[in-house]
């Protein structure tokens, strides 16, 4: 590397050409620091722009920006024709900083640490683990396609939808939405009662502060989907399996996964359905009724949404592009009540959790294309071919000693371990494996019951083998430490 | 439209081929409602499939569907070969689900009220007002540059970039990012320091949650952003002026524009910035630095970020893309202490705000490939343009019955009115005319100043004559009124 020096003054100034930054701002940065650090003290003059132009071998225009920029900073004075003095700065004490360790940065309030607490079960292999929960087909989306999707909708979308006109979703999207919804979920609503975010998680977030004040009761299926654990712990809720009826009382929110229950994969049926209409109506509770996944049930078509069996009710339903396409597409979707549109839009503002107007229109574009129908028909098939697989697999192998039944839709199931297996242990030794299973204990506010919850939407013939003979491993280190 | 109808044991079942809707989901969706609805009472059996079938000219196979649904719904019973039977259901006294009025919708809690509530000034206009504070250029946007690097993003990523893995931001974006903001903003941080969200809102609603309790004092500049104050305010937070400085006792949190001020247009000068870093630290609060625009100020490079003036400093770097490109990108970057990446990057997780991976892909692409410095360049000199011949234009109509002053940069500045004048009187007339501009006074939390902030990016001669006659217009009736 070439470096050209100048010591002038007692200290210097190095340049080298071959650095991405520009001149100037190398000769800026170094003055800069040497100033800040009081290597050179107040009162001190700069050479003059042209020595140090002489001595850099630069343009005395390139001299004078960096000393442009050391004056408009307020760290050099400088009068017409005489070179660049600096100035006095208030002697900040560098022990009153305090160093970089845990104990010295600022610390994370109460909420925040409610926040930063995980809820959720992280695999411990992290990156790339097979077979994890929710985890849809990397293989199976349709790249290509999306990829010309995103570019007609960036190639289209002009003037105010770029700007903050429609925070809550673009007119487009609310449209083919609220047709795809009444169609295919039953759901009953205007374009305008549906709000776009970047998540559910978001979704969760948000509405935990609106429809509650800290301490009240929030009510989970049990076992639930650890999200809206995290999700309600966060807003300082008390988190309550709603199992407990006499908690009714006291619950503002309920979190519920009718079409299919988040980890077992059951349904709710109309009894419970109605049943639930009735409690919540009658207590003040809204119901957040999220449909991640009722796109792809294996049997039929999924049940139309709880949203829909009362035009009255006090539902909010979430529905998200994360099974269906892709997690990282971060889209999501709510239906709201038609007379709270505003005020949650507004504080959706607020919050801002917005999402991406081209991935909207693109996604607009997917539905009403046809694409999006044909990509779900693909990985229903898929999912389904796969899940029943794995199913009658670990029957054949393991028997009675694991309880699985038929998954009826979606992208993972529980099995059911003996009681005697510690299913932390077990998933532990499965993710050493790379399988990035769940222990189903920990989705338990009450007793557990103990189990794995397994993704099976990429679980092709060479996967699910690998599984079971890991998992029958695992299960004989369970079975001898017993 | 050619509708097939079948009266069958007092209920009719009407399709339609014209319809969108599958011909299955057109016979559940009637039974579904009308069972609901008891218009068929319990025990009742609905017709057999080849009756039915037969009187709608559908194949079975198409009863068939609709009937597994109701059946698989739990509205209908089905014992092989006799006809489907009408369950019984619960009870649900409609009259306990309450009607769709302001009062019978579950309100919102006292903290969702805050959320609710509007701190930001909207233009009465709303939708395609010129000249609003903090618009970009939608012309000037790189509409076909960016599609195109939208595509090539969503062609590149596949894989775990797109399932839940990199949530607080593609590796290659936080890479790309602080090679820039070292370079360009003087911040000084590794990779992972750098998380990624939808917009600064969500970034000043998330930190305000981490750093502060219910109740604790927040510092605003005087006048300063409303987002911000929206932020502090929905976390349940006292907002005082920065100016006060006894408020520095109970601070923890201090939000402040240091490289040019919103709205006034000042640059926060260096004895200021260490000031301010000083007392921050001792007092324990973070600094939340939004850089907002400072990628084009007109005269030379901005000053380097406040951030980087201390490698221990308590001081969160925001930076977004909402003025660079466009808001409805929604993206969003902040620098985090790392000493908080961990538990920041959780609190994100849990709080939903993530942004859609293609287009941070696609961002990063803009960066290296040297079309952003060429966007940037572009409107820098075009919004220099149009705000320097605003100001000029003001100064020679109105003399010094307004302040004004050459903006040194970004998208906005403000106009300085008489005492006498009503500044929200004034900018209702401007916003009829269809000139989205904000009164100042909205901006102070203190004793208000009287005047106008106007945005200039898209303020062409056109557009600068017809403001400056309607400002006239708007002046004299103002002064008629006094």
């Amino acid at each position: 590397m070439l470096v050209w020096g100048a010591s002038l003054f007692e200290h210097v100034v190095a340049i080298s050409r071959e650095e991405n930054a520009p001149l100037s701002s190398q000769i800026y940065q170094q003055y800069r620091e040497a100033i800040l650090a009081r290597r050179i003290p107040e009162g001190e003059r700069l050479p003059s722009s042209r020595q140090l132009a002489i001595g850099l071998s630069v343009s005395r225009n390139t001299v004078n920006t960096a000393y442009d920029l050391l004056r408009s900073e307020g760290l050099v004075d400088v009068r017409s024709g005489a070179r660049p003095e600096v100035v006095a700065l208030p002697v900040v004490e560098r022990s009153s900083l305090k160093e970089e360790n845990i104990e010295g940065v600022v610390p994370l309030s109460s909420r925040g640490k409610r926040f930063a607490t995980n809820h959720r079960y992280y695999c411990a292999t992290g990156r790339g683990a097979h077979m994890q929960p929710g985890e849809p087909s990397k293989e199976l989306f349709p790249k290509e396609q999306w990829a010309r999707s995103l570019r007609r909708a960036a190639r289209m979308l002009s003037g105010n939808a770029l700007g903050y006109e429609h925070a809550s979703g673009l007119p487009e999207l609310q449209r083919v939405l609220a047709q795809y919804l009444a169609q295919e979920r039953g759901v009953i609503c205007a374009p305008e009662q549906i709000l776009v975010f970047p998540s559910v998680q978001s979704v969760l977030s948000l509405m935990s502060q609106c429809f509650s004040e800290e301490g009240d009761v929030a009510l989970l299926e049990e076992p639930g989907y650890l999200g809206a654990k995290s999700a309600f712990v966060s807003a300082g809720l008390d988190v309550q399996p709603l199992t407990e009826s006499e908690q009714f009382q006291r619950a503002s929110l309920i979190y519920v996964t009718p079409s299919h229950q988040y980890p077992t994969g059951k349904r709710m049926e109309m009894t419970e359905r109605l049943a639930l209409l009735k409690q919540a109506s009658e207590k003040g509770a809204v119901i957040l009724e999220d449909d991640y996944d009722s796109e792809f049930l294996f049997e039929g078509r999924p049940i139309a949404a709880l949203q829909g069996l009362s035009a009255h009710s006090p539902v909010i339903y979430i529905g998200t592009s994360a099974k269906s396409l892709m997690p990282g597409i971060r889209l999501a979707y709510i239906v709201v009540p038609k007379a709270h549109v505003f005020d949650l839009a507004m504080a959706q503002r607020t919050s801002g959790a917005l999402a991406n107007v081209h991935v909207q229109l693109a996604f607009a574009d997917f539905i009403e294309s046809g694409h999006f129908r044909a990509h779900l028909n693909k990985i229903r098939s898929a999912y389904h071919e796969n899940g029943s697989a794995l199913c009658k697999l670990i029957g054949e192998r393991f028997g009675n000693q694991i309880g699985v039944s038929m998954p009826t839709g979606g992208l993972q199931m529980p099995l059911y371990l003996p009681e005697y297996c510690d299913d932390v242990e077990i998933a532990d030794y499965m993710n050493a494996q790379g399988y990035g299973v769940n222990p189903l204990s920990g989705f338990y506010l009450g007793e557990p019951v103990k189990g794995l919850i397994v993704g099976f939407a990429e679980a092709d013939e060479r996967r699910r083998l690998g599984f079971v003979t890991a998992l029958i491993e695992a299960m004989n280190c369970a079975g001898q430490a017993v």
